[in-house]
Formats: C-alpha cells, sequence, structure tokens
C-alpha cells in the first residue's frame, strides 16, 4: 500500500455549470468518503490545454498534500497518466498531453509514472469512455485510499511525459523584451511571459518614483504604440485615470498590463498569445523622496 | 429514528452565481455539520424541468447512499415531496412536478413517499417561502440527523406521484428512427433520445469498418440531409475534419450527433426537443482489417 | 487562544470561474484541514461594494458560527479588517469599504475589531500582494486555529470602521414610497428597499383579496406608470399571465416587483438603483370570502 491521501485538488475544462463535475465530486465522495475535493477551477476554456497548463501552474504552489486531478482535452488518443512527485508527497493525475508538465516541474519534477493502463481499477461505462468519470475519479479515489502508483498501470519513464509549451520571451537587440500574453483574468489584466528582473525594472521601486514603458502591440505594419507607467508590486491606484496603462509585477510574480478598473485587454485590443514589445524608456525618478533614502531602505 | 445520511446531493436551477445555493449549504452545515453537500449542477435552466430531470438522470447512478436534493420550478402550486428508494438507502427530495421522476425509476421506483406537509420540520421565513431555502434544506438536514421520512408530513401513495415525461423515440416504416434532441452539452454535442440497439448499429464496431447514417434533421419541407459516419464507442478523432458529422454512443449510453472539436449543435442548427431521422445506411465495411479478425475478437 | 472555528463562508467578486477561489479553499484545506469552505457567491459583480454587502446581508442570518470571509473591491486602499460579533460566534473578515457593514450590523453589531496589520500572519507572495489569497485566507485559517482577533493587528474602535450605504426609501407627501432596485435576481425579481409595513399594504392578504398598486417607473418627463396586483407573501400564480405586473414580499421581507416567469427587470427596463414611487391605490377586496373570516384566521 501506498501513502494515503485526503485531498482532491480538481482542475477541467468541463465548464462552470457541468453535472460531469458534479458526478465526480459524487464518484469520490462514494469510494472515498475521508477525502476533500477541492475545485481549483473548471473555467478552462475546452481543449485549451495550454491555458489550463498555466492555471494549473498558479495554483500548485498552493495545493495540499494529495492528489491532483486535472481533465482539459482529455478525449484525445493521449494516454491518462499518474506522476508522483516531492517524495510522493503528491500524484498529478491526467492526460499525458502537456497540460500537467508546467505544474510537475513548479513540484520539483516527476520521480515516478504510470499509464493509467489497469481497467480493472476504473469504472464500467453505459457507453463511450469519459475519462474524467471513468478512469481519473476511481483511480483519484484509489490513491486517498492508499493504493500505490505501481499497481495503476504500465511505469513508464519520466523523461517520455509530453512537455508543456510555455511560450520564453525573447530579448531585443536594444534592450527591449518581446513578450506575448499568457492569461487575461476577469478584470481584463493582461499577464505577461515576463517577470520583472527580465524588463531590468525595480519590482519594488519607492512611492513617487516614475519609470515609463515604451509598449510596442502587435507586430508589423499594424503595431500600436503605447507609453504605460511602471508600478512593480506597487498598486497604481488612482494613477491609472483616463487612458492610461500601468506596467505591473502581478500578484503571480509576472509583469502585467493594468488599466486600473478599466480591462486592459479591451483597451488595448489583446488576447492570450497576442505579442507586446517593452523597452523601459527612462530611469526612475525620485520624485517625493531624495535619492539617498533609497540606498538605506534596501539595506 | 430512521437511518442517518453523511451526503446530500444537491440540483437546481439557482444559477450559477445563486447566492441561495449559498444559503442552503450554510442551512445544511449548520443543522447537520457532519454531511457533505455534493454539488451535482445548479445550472439547469430555469424552469427546465426535463432538461433538470435528465441531468439528475445522468447522475443517479454515481450519488452515494443519502439525501438527493433537486429544486427546478420549485415555486409552483405542487407540493414538496420526499420518496424512498433502494430499501432506505437514498431518499429524493424535491417538488412533485416530475423532475425527480426518472431518477427515482433509474434509483428502482418509489417505495414511500410524503408529502412534506409538517411546517414544524421548516425554517420561519422572513417574506414569502422559498422552498428550497426554507422547506427542502431543512429537512435534508433532517434526514442526515435520523428523522424518518414518515415524520416529515402526510404519506402518499407512490401511484400519485406525477410522472417524468421523457420523449421515446418512433420506428419509421423504412428502419429509420425518428428521433428528438435530449440534451446539448458544452461542446455541442446533441445527445438524442434512442440508444445504438434501436438505431441497430454496431456499438463497438472494428476501427477502420465504416457505416454511414442519413440524417434528416427537421421535418416537413424544412428539413435538411447529412450523411453522417458512425462510430459507435469509439472516438470519431481526427476524421471528423470538415464539415464531417460522426453519430457515436455517448458516455451516458445514448446515441449522440457530435463534431470532433465543432460544436455539432450550432452546425447542424439544433437545439434541445428539435427533431432527427437516421437511417443506417450500408452494412459496416471493413476498410483495414479481415472480416474474420470480427467474430475471434468477439470471442 | 480564542475560540476554534470549524466553518469559513465565504463571498468574492472573483467570478464563477476563478482559480483564485480554487487557491483560497487550497489554502484553508491546507492550514486548517477541521474547517469546511461555504461559497456564498462568488458572481458579486468586480467592485460592487454595495450589491456585495447587501448579498452578504441577505446570507447572514443563515451563515454556520465561523468565519464570515468577504472580498469585493479588496485591492483599494481601504485596510483589511476582521470584526468580532455575537459575543465571539462570528468574525468577518474583509476590506473596510463598508462590504461587512449591513451583515455586522444584522448580527447585533461590532463588538470588537482589528486591522490585520501582523504581516506575520500573512503569507509571503512571489509578485503584488493579492489581499483574498495573502492576507484574508490565512487569517480565516488562523481563527478557525483558534488565534485571537487581538493577535491579528492592532484594535481600531468599532466606531472608525467604515459605514455601509444602504439607500432608505421616502414617504411622498399623498402616501407613495419613493423606492428604489436593490437588487435583480437571476429571474429578474426586482427587490425594493421597502417591506411591505412601508407600503401600508397588508403582507398576508387573504386568497382572493385583490389590491391594487400604482407604480411610477424612473422620473421626471420619461417617467412611465403601471398598474400591479398587490399578493403580499402568496404566489402570484397564474395571474400573471399577459404583461400583469406583481408586487410581492419576497423570501427575504423585502417588496419585489415581478413578473410570474418573466423577467420583470427587463419588462420594466429597471435595474439596480432604478427608481420606482409606489402607491395603493384600494382598500383591500374579499372576492371570495366574507371579511367576518378576517378576524378570525388572524385570532
Amino acid at each position: 500500500m501506498g501513502r494515503r491521501f485526503d485531498s482532491v485538488s480538481f482542475l477541467s475544462d468541463l465548464g462552470l455549470g457541468s453535472d460531469t463535475v458534479g458526478v465526480v465530486r459524487a464518484i469520490l465522495r462514494d469510494a472515498a468518503p475521508h477525502a476533500s475535493v477541492i475545485d481549483l477551477t473548471h473555467a478552462v476554456a475546452p481543449f485549451d490545454v495550454r491555458g489550463g497548463s498555466l492555471a494549473l501552474a498558479r495554483a500548485i504552489g498552493y495545493v495540499p498534500e494529495g492528489v491532483v486531478m486535472a481533465s482539459v482535452d482529455a478525449a484525445t488518443d493521449r494516454p491518462q497518466v499518474a506522476i508522483e512527485v516531492a517524495s510522493g508527497a503528491g500524484v498529478l493525475i491526467g492526460p499525458d498531453n502537456g497540460l500537467l508538465a508546467p505544474a510537475v516541474a513548479m513540484a520539483g519534477g516527476a520521480e515516478r509514472a504510470v499509464v493509467l493502463s489497469d481497467t480493472g481499477r476504473h469504472l464500467a461505462t453505459p457507453g463511450s469512455v469519459l475519462a474524467v468519470r471513468d478512469v481519473l475519479a476511481p483511480v483519484a479515489a484509489h490513491l486517498c485510499n492508499g493504493v500505490d502508483l505501481a499497481e495503476l498501470g504500465d511505469a513508464v519513464p519520466v523523461e517520455s511525459l509530453l512537455p508543456g509549451v510555455v511560450p520564453l520571451p525573447q530579448a531585443a537587440t536594444d534592450g527591449a523584451m518581446v513578450a506575448e500574453v499568457l492569461w487575461v483574468n476577469h478584470l481584463g489584466d493582461c499577464q505577461l511571459n515576463i517577470g520583472a528582473d527580465d524588463l531590468g525594472a525595480d519590482p519594488d521601486p519607492l512611492p513617487g518614483a516614475v519609470h515609463h514603458v515604451r509598449l510596442v502591440i502587435g507586430n508589423g505594419s499594424d503595431a500600436v504604440e503605447r507609453v504605460a507607467t511602471w508600478h512593480g508590486t506597487l498598486s497604481p491606484g488612482p494613477a491609472l485615470g483616463g487612458g492610461a496603462i500601468g506596467v505591473v509585477v502581478d500578484p503571480f510574480g509576472m509583469v502585467a498590463l493594468v488599466a486600473g478598473r478599466r480591462a486592459a485587454a479591451a483597451e488595448l485590443g489583446m488576447g492570450v498569445g497576442d505579442q507586446v514589445t517593452l523597452r523601459l524608456i527612462d530611469p526612475p525618478v525620485a520624485v517625493a523622496s531624495p535619492v539617498s533614502l533609497r540606498a538605506t531602505r534596501q539595506a
């Protein structure tokens, strides 16, 4: 027997009103009544493996020990797998289509993996197989009940698992960064695939110190240029009135474009995958405080 | 005292953002803290008793022992009832408007029933009665706490309960089946009210064996004809490129029209209740495998 | 140590598909595994403090003892606070922006309050602070684990907390009430900011007794007049066919405009904050029952 678990963190593209999510909860309650289901989100767009993998990566640092069950574009021909991480403290299950890869990497990397090939551990279906209901849910329950990974199917080398595809930013010759939008949240903030370090900006500027960032949105002859203000981890607050755009370090440590209470995505006409080039156009200027305070503060 | 329960499976038309759903969870947590609430779905369209009854029927085989609480179109004059099934392993509660009937039938039929007439078991309301909050939630808690059905109100003969209305398919003279759309899921797949047996098709065809199905969508002079491919319980996979339509046995054992990653409902202009006539137009042809393999495989 | 709690009732404007809600659930499961999270609703419109405060006020009478965590427009400069009510049976946490005020009042008023200034009780963020994840979630877990309010930050006088802003109805000279729409539910019912008493109508009329109510919707030259029927706490039922509008006492004890299964808000062109003047235009007329029955019934 393996370690018993009492939490199943669950992410899917099944949609908000899905009764399949309800059925999965019911199966888990029935087969592993001691375990809690933690719905991470079910609003991943159907088939959006990249979006789902990023949502899982944003959450993985917060999930408790136990099973992480993810199902996005699960009806493809890719096999369902179980991946052990963190010396057995966690097992991620889902399709081997890249969905789990970024979260596995953030959890320290895969230590063991199996294909969920033992159909004796699955539920019988009245029709075609619905993987999340017939394979993942019963397997999650087995894991919670102490069944070891090795009993769920054939071992596969962790190197054979499909990697995730997260776009890397590119450095341009003039010190600019060519980034793309990773995620647009419900407020319309646009998270980019760069950190503050990539941009060379101070993530924690003094209040009142003002950087500017030149944005080139899109590329080619349709590109549009905007000048935005840099706020680092500080809230831009009322500074973003009118049509002003701010560049911030978001709560996940990534650079994001924001527009106060307006939706930056709509205002800039940007969506996931769109390109934006950022260049710091001036050094920070201390507006309200003498520069000498700065060194003191960092000491 | 009756049997104690520790699960309340909950389905409603209250909507995804409903704070009434939240209040029901709070009432149950307060009055039966040992019980878990399993949200099946709250996205049933308001007043859509048939849609709700079908969603409940799809889920009922998976719910754990305990209470099943369903509320769709609950503000009508129909009384709220409790129905015992499966030798007391389950009690379904909700309005007697046909909502519970298909699930009760699938659980083996009603064994005892009461109208929830004992208002001493309900919550006082600050205004008009909100049945799901003031009647169903406290009754679910009482059931979880071991109160017997008989203490909740007046017994009614199970024959007097309102039956559900599920449309039956009709066989046409030429071997075709006249079906209708029962449900459109979030991917746009159209589940029909027929099983593979009704169509005379092999639910488990050999990979590569191709049937075709002639679809007549709608009726009269507006009817449109399409030829689709039969896949049974196999995933159609990449075969459904272009404008191709597939006919499958879905995860619930029903025949469904699918369009790969496209939405069949939108592409065919079909919605719940729309009519489609299906006729198998050729025998399966083994494309990639000799026919003799078939018998071997079935042995 | 303070009292331990085992329930966290959670309301926010994070949206239905929010993975931040999922992360908060994960943090609580990890840090206070004995506690249950009760999602009240996450569909409050972004930044809508008033709407959130009203949703919380509708729910507060039903939540179990424990922590109430609310987050609406939480990224402003207002501090996060914890407010103790009901002799310590409940602690409400959230931004001090008026969101908690109506619920605190309904729970008997604030008894102690602190600003959540002890950052040692918060989670480290990889970027900027996300208050609901980095401050409220860990504080809720600490409260569930028996940490006293006083250990969470600096005490503040309860009189210094920001009050809520709930619009009061106004009495017009001719006995009419000038009301406004507080809330439109998912059916399109319009809840007003008046009770049955304010209108001088019988909240519990005899079936068949008919009042009429003159509605003046909007004001000035664009105002529209309608005559509606009064139903009190009785269901209007089939009386509201055609274009008929009913005035009812809703399940929360407030007067509401309804249109049977039609959406009153759409039919009347009304939304939250819109003004409507109501005047009872005739005494109740007993249609089906002698008046003498009335006294008997009330005895």
